[in-house]
């Protein structure tokens, strides 16, 4: 059975979780300690030397970065990569976009913002992504007028990727209703049959860290 | 003949420039001008929704970001892309993970230092950056350990990934001599037949704007 190395404050394993959920493919969901530092421990340093999550496990085949996983899920099932070389690779770009510009910032903005202590959070820094931020919610709202999905007809992997945080309840500067495009390709993602919130889907929630 | 639209002083535009170079491929590069404000034009809009070089046109082909431009170059040519499915998959994990982890600081942080005027650096968010660019180069020094190349026995996207940034010579907090199998790796990649610096193979550097 394939397992996904997660844990369900990461958006990033979320990203690859969500996809596994609705391929159905056979996968199980192994917690990684991230907030007792198991990313930081050589056990996980010789699983991914990276020291990130996720990491997908299926047999002797071992990845790491939620689009290689996506890719691999694709491959195994046909689903979610584009139907077209076209498509493959407009997919592929909005995966891309969205580790250079939306993710990687969102994820470091909800840290900030919510898992550290309030005396540690850089108010500067938190300033500072914020605006990086708003400029990439106004290019996914823009991409998103007039479509329920970024690329083709159908969910793709360019969808798993750009909604990696945004389903969220931490406030990290993200407000759903302030952009109508983004908002309503959300709920077209809730909607699909199989979804699940990521604190749902993988175990670990910041209750249970009494947050 | 492919068109790259790019600039010199864009480190995500040389790693497109960089394998077309290598590649054979017959490409000219077009300038994008990018300090006055040429990336937020409708005109480049309707270029590139995410307002970003490089964007590659051969014909009816408008590719962006710059591992799809790498990935399209490697379907044409056979080269750089790895040598069997594990390999491609490898090298698409060091191209994310660039995307994720390293670039997309980088840049950040050299525009912070060097191309802002000196009383609106933010201080704050460039000791920020610097911490989380230390983690990168680390991840990067560890993983070159016995290597002359991240993936497989040749130059692969995955290096042409990394390496973005790294020859440029303002002053991003990026030492060569302070992690020597980085230090090294950058060699092999400069004694590639037809290797150039960024600054020679695209239009535009920091003197022409007086810097």
């Amino acid at each position: 059975m394939i397992q996904l190395h997660c844990f369900g404050e990461s958006g990033n394993a979320y990203k690859a979780a969500l996809p596994l959920a609705l391929s159905g493919l056979d996968w199980e969901p192994v917690k990684v300690d991230f907030f007792n530092g198991a990313t930081r421990t050589p056990d996980y340093a010789a699983l991914n030397i990276m020291g990130e999550a996720p990491v997908l496990v299926d047999g002797d085949t071992v990845l790491t970065q939620s689009g290689v996983i996506q890719m691999y899920i694709s491959e195994k099932t046909g689903k979610f990569g584009g139907s077209t070389p076209a498509e493959v690779r407009e997919v592929l770009r909005w995966v891309f976009w969205d580790n250079h510009k939306m993710s990687s910032q969102c994820g470091m903005q909800r840290f900030l913002m919510n898992f550290l202590p309030e005396d540690k959070r850089p108010k500067e820094v938190i300033a500072f992504n914020a605006g990086r931020l708003t400029a990439a919610y106004k290019t996914l709202n823009t991409a998103l007028a007039g479509r329920d999905w970024l690329v083709g007809d159908s969910v793709t992997n360019a969808d798993f990727s750009c909604c990696g945080y945004l389903f969220y309840p931490e406030p990290f500067g993200f407000v759903r209703g302030d952009w109508p495009e983004i908002d309503r390709w959300l709920s077209n993602i809730e909607a699909l049959d199989g979804w699940q919130h990521p604190y749902d889907l993988m175990p670990g929630r910041p209750s249970d860290r009494g947050l």
